[in-house]
């Protein structure tokens, strides 16, 4: 087991000395937010969970936590945040999914024994998503407690020293960072590579849903200048919503995302139902994107992560061979058949063990 | 200046103590090899340089060089090598530029004294060229000494603390590495994106040409089962063959790479010749690939290094604008257009620099 939890704050105050050494997590999520008391092994006591969207109350319950919480103990080692948005400069965070009015985070605000200067690090959910794997590769039966094989790799599974493992989290946008592995060092390479443009198989059925999308785009994202399209145009909120408008028949309904992820989860055979249609192209352009990110860094295995891919597991089961074979149709297939590509089947909160697995890199790092 | 020269191998034995610490940089050519003796602050004196194309010959001249030209010397702090070609297994590397016969390096048949076991690295060459750019990037108006600009960027240079710069060299094939800086540590990713998908601007001539060029590679490369254009399909030897024979009249002669490129380097300016043509598109795919890149590493700055670059400076001036519009041909151009690409414009070993600038490094990381 990786990071186990060992209780509630009443359980820290009981089982944990005030002098410990310890570091502490704070993920940050639109709506939940969760501060944690991690030991030195990983294992950790949830503080406090939190219904927080504006920057001005997550200060103040940080700073409850601080001194009503923790006000007896020491200061913590190291501390790791993660939240969903761009570092705009030095201590200057955007969090994209707050109330527009309350969403600049500065760092210097952060209460500063919780957050001591120089012992925090701030990163973006993409990064500590990947961060969150880290501790499940090393574990033994780690990955497969909570990762299946979307994509069977036919050769043996390549693990050399040196490696990039490259991770894609569909949801609202599709993220995407690459684990970087060198000799027992792991580190995350933050990227963009869900923006890179997507390249065709140059069959006539393709061409024709690229236009579709980008008149689509043209009508909705009226300060694009440039419609070539990228893999988030199509892997993303925003791409599930204009495939399905493509795909519905005249007279069926508008739905939500998530209405149309559950439709075709409920009948994921039934190649006629549009919500079917969509998103078997949303997860082959996901496919498609892994495999040229795979390819480009030589990837050892990839892994898809997020909420998302776990509740559409009936979903992506019912196409592996689809997706197999376009995860293969480059000319790289050599190297590609040597790549399985995981997808996340059960819920559970990487990003916070990756703010854990981060702090505690830190302190072994000083040592 | 950075990483002066200071002699040849009379110098050094003048000049250096027997006992003085150094590093060694062993810079293997397809024909020709150089071994330096370096000091601590990267200046060095050229120990030998000869001619070799396989193995047998190349652990001969090197335990000479051990055994003759050092006898009388210390242990090197470290080693560092560069090399053509894949590393196949622990020990094991193929030079793809030496006779097939014998082109196999086992690194245990290395002279022990001059790459003493853990205190040597292999790098590959793209690799090397990479390191080789990292002192220019630290030494004031280094940079300037010997990149020109290719596409300027229109708004304020990115200096961020932990960033990415993508170096690409075209020659035979596509060489694409990674340099990332986080702090003041660089470190090279070595990557294969020179193999990733061509992506497509969807106008009728590309898909044309992209016909044309999957017809040729049908014909030359009989074991090759998926023929989707990769940018080294284009961006390479075999490419700039491939489109100029697309691009000749009828009449016209079969030419060689470098006379292709001699041609179009003569009178750049003239559209007509098919040499002119040939390169240009040569280029247009390799500022492409570049943008993806960038795009995907939200890179600081991109460098295209290599000799080729350097020999096509005429052709690739002429067309500046072209490139330049090449390169901000995407959704994501507000990112493009802070982010300028350099091209090397004089002829200078950053494969050699690269593996003085390795070398040191691992000094200074021990200490």
């Amino acid at each position: 087991m990786v990071y186990k939890v060992l209780g509630d704050y009443s359980k820290l105050i009981e089982e944990q000395k005030t002098d410990s050494q310890y570091f502490i997590g704070i993920d940050i999520g639109g709506t939940n937010t969760r501060v944690v008391y991690a030991t030195e092994n990983g294992d950790y006591y949830t503080i406090k969970e939190f219904l927080c969207s504006n920057i001005t109350k997550l200060i103040e319950e940080l700073t409850i936590i601080q001194n009503e919480c923790l006000g007896n103990f020491i200061e913590p080692e190291f501390c790791c945040i993660d939240l969903a948005g761009p570092h705009l400069s030095k201590n200057k965070y955007k969090l994209t999914n707050y109330i527009e009015s309350d969403n600049f985070l500065y760092t210097e605000k952060l209460p500063s024994k919780l957050c001591p200067p120089g012992k925090f690090a701030v990163l973006n959910d993409l990064e500590s998503g990947a961060y969150g794997i880290i501790p499940f590769m090393r574990s033994e039966g780690g990955l497969d407690s909570i990762f299946s094989t979307i994509v069977q790799q036919t050769g043996p599974l390549r693990q050399p020293d040196n490696c990039v493992y490259p991770v894609l989290a569909a949801g609202t946008g599709l993220g995407v960072g690459l684990i970087t592995k060198f000799g027992d060092q792991y580190k995350v390479i933050p990227s963009e590579f869900g923006h890179i443009s997507i390249c065709s198989d140059t069959n006539d059925c393709e061409q024709e849903l690229f236009k579709k999308l980008q008149n689509i785009i043209k009508e909705k994202e009226i300060t694009r200048t440039n419609y070539s399209l990228e893999y988030e145009d199509i892997v993303s909120g925003r791409g599930v919503q204009a495939l399905y408008s493509i795909m519905k028949h005249e007279n069926e309904p508008e739905r939500n995302n998530s209405e149309i992820a559950s439709q075709a989860a409920a009948n994921p055979e039934n190649l006629n139902c549009s919500c079917v249609k969509t998103m078997k192209i949303h997860y082959q352009y996901l496919v498609r994107c892994a495999r040229e990110i795979s390819v480009g860094t030589f990837g050892a295995s990839v892994f898809l992560i997020g909420d998302n891919i776990v509740r559409n597991n009936a979903m992506v089961c019912s196409i592996k061979p689809f997706l197999g074979e376009e995860f293969l149709d480059h000319p790289k297939l050599e190297w590609l058949s040597t790549i399985p590509v995981f997808g996340q089947k059960i819920i559970i909160n990487l990003n916070l063990i990756g703010c854990i697995f981060y702090a505690s890199s830190q302190i072994l790092k000083k040592n």
